[in-house]
């Protein structure tokens, strides 16, 4: 199975470097990927962060990867969980950097999900003022999501991502058999943040998930590993030209959205998450963003702006993936509610994504009480 | 007494904008500061921070100022002094601007010394992964030091400014009257920096602050106050020609240092600095880097690279401006062996900034142990 790269290039402005993504679908990935960071940062010291959950599973044969190749590792884990998304982790994961001797002219990995790479993106771009970073990301969401943007970040107990950077990687390694160990729903919440690319970008993304649904939705044989790597960097590579073209979400005249069309599914998919967390069921971030799509396929139907039958087919879709469909239930007053504090809107108004047609975008302002009112009525009706 | 204006061009590829520094040796300068800032950011929400001790002197006038032409200013202060260079306080600065109402269309207002200028800086740098922020720097050493650069940071218990990031302010202004509330020793203790960029890149500021050392020791006239403002402007020219070349400090193959010059008397000043806050008369920054600047003076002159005058020019200038001369006693083993873990130093080596010529620079590799000896021998001598 041939390993696939995706460059991601970055606006002059920002950065001027771009960095390759790496999507590996066979045994034994750890060697190539120490081997493409061991040639990247010769004879500079690395900080590899990773959770006690993967650490416990990958951690020893990256770091033996990587040592056996003469780097020196200072390897640390957290705690598996969004509460390390915090500054009191910032700071003692910074302490322990500098501990066991790191200065300057070293550089950070990150094996782990979302949470361990968005903690240790921010800690990269901070730390010494900003030290060069590397992502292995174990989760298939962490893969086709956080792989591109550089987005990093902490949570405040005022909101989720409040605190953080626009860090990009030197490089990227996604090693799709870490997708083995990952819970069922883990996989399932990944593959909606994929659909979602399909769905705002590339119809034909969509209906080649569509398709091959039911083979992609727990990857056991060498013939399916290849194609989820297929969809992942498929995945990647639309999110990169999106990303290209706006690097730091400023993209406000855009007709299509700019890198803000990325938050399709989102603004009613992280009230929807918040509120989850409060009960005995928490969702997943990509279940909920599931429920999101399905509400703003919704909202643009709606609107008679949206492609009509995008509900249905996103119905239709996601029992198949593993994905939840019951939106309604959700649509509480108290839930919607949460949609007006999303540090999205901008002024009075939201800027919420719809789909026009299957693999496009476009924006529309509306209050949120427009908002939840248009929901309720559809439920109601 | 005329409004002067420095511009400091920024690289392309870090952030491709330039900035002015204003430098206003007027009373009233805050109705002109609020003008510059209300025309930048009309319509946008302020987070105007200062210290208990700023705040008192000039926090309502400045925020008296900025109401008065409409802007919202979310105002609050922070403990004065060095511990609030903290990721706690970030957290707590952080979590009350998305109380008072502050998201990602926000701006910051720094008015203060060089912590509040680094903290505010550092938060607006990470604020909603980053939000525009303006410089009203309120000591000497902030108006020709942090004034321009774009370094931000906090403090860990490892060691100073080891988080921090690169952040460029959208405007500085210099009200030189907050000046007139100074101690004098914060004020001579700027007069160290301003002597420094003289030392390494140009005599001829050095040549006039020792002609007028006498009137700016103390600026109360209106015409030192003019003198002054002189002074700050040339030194953030310097400064801004030495950082517009080197941004992020990494011109390594500048025979002339690259931005690294500008630690010049840093080296062993943050040694002397470190071992100072440990007994019952601490030394400011400045002081220290005097002491500093003696040191690396006759390191050079040791070594046969350095001029051979300038310890002795410096030992003679640094009284009549209240800074401190006596070295000796700080040449001791455990305040050397502090310098061994500067953060600067590269692998086994330190960089080591020495004056050739008065007004030049240049650096040479040392270890902590030579210099260590060269400073010891000497003392003997």
């Amino acid at each position: 199975v041939p390993l696939t790269r995706v460059e991601v290039p970055l606006a002059a402005d920002m950065s001027n470097r771009s960095y390759s993504i790496f999507i590996d679908p066979d045994l034994g990935a750890e060697a190539r990927a120490a081997d493409e960071i061991a040639r990247r940062f010769a004879g500079v010291p690395l900080g590899l962060v990773s959770d006690d959950v993967v650490g416990a599973l990958h951690g020893g044969r990256y770091r033996e990867a990587l040592e056996s190749r003469g780097v020196r590792v200072a390897y640390l884990e957290v705690a598996a969980g969004e509460a390390s998304k915090s500054l009191d982790t910032v700071g003692e994961v910074s302490e322990r950097l500098v501990e066991l001797g790191l200065g300057r002219r070293a550089a950070l990995v990150a094996l782990g999900g979302g949470v361990v790479g968005d903690l240790t993106g921010f800690v990269a771009s901070i730390f010494m003022r900003g030290v060069p970073w590397v992502q292995l990301p174990t989760t298939l969401l962490a893969q086709v999501d956080s792989s591109v943007g550089g987005k990093t970040g902490v949570d405040l107990d005022a909101g989720k991502n409040l605190l953080g950077s626009f860090w990009q990687p030197r490089l990227v390694y996604a090693d799709l058999c870490t997708l083995a160990t990952l819970p069922p729903r883990e996989l399932s919440a990944g593959l909606a943040e994929l659909i979602k690319h399909g769905v705002i970008c590339d119809a034909a993304l969509f209906e080649r998930i569509e398709r091959d649904a039911d083979r992609v939705r727990a990857p056991k044989s060498e013939e399916e590993r290849a194609l989820l790597a297929e969809l992942v960097a498929w995945s990647c590579r639309i999110k990169a030209l999106v990303v290209g073209g706006d690097e730091r979400e400023t993209a406000v005249d855009d007709p299509a959205g700019g890198r803000a069309r990325l938050n399709f599914g989102h603004t009613v998919g992280h009230a929807i998450e918040a509120a989850s967390l409060e009960t005995d069921a928490p969702l997943k971030h990509g279940e909920a963003v599931a429920l999101g799509m399905l509400a703003a396929a919704r909202v643009g139907a709606e609107l008679g702006k949206g492609d009509a039958s995008l509900e249905a087919r996103l119905h239709a879709l996601f029992p198949r993936l593993g994905l939840p469909v019951d939106l309604d239930p959700w649509l509480r007053p108290e839930v919607l509610a949460r949609v007006a504090v999303d540090k999205k809107r901008t002024g009075a108004k939201l800027r919420f994504v719809i789909v026009p047609r299957l693999g496009e975008s476009a924006t529309v302002e509306l209050t949120p009480e427009a908002l939840a009112e248009m929901l309720r009525r559809r439920k109601a009706g």
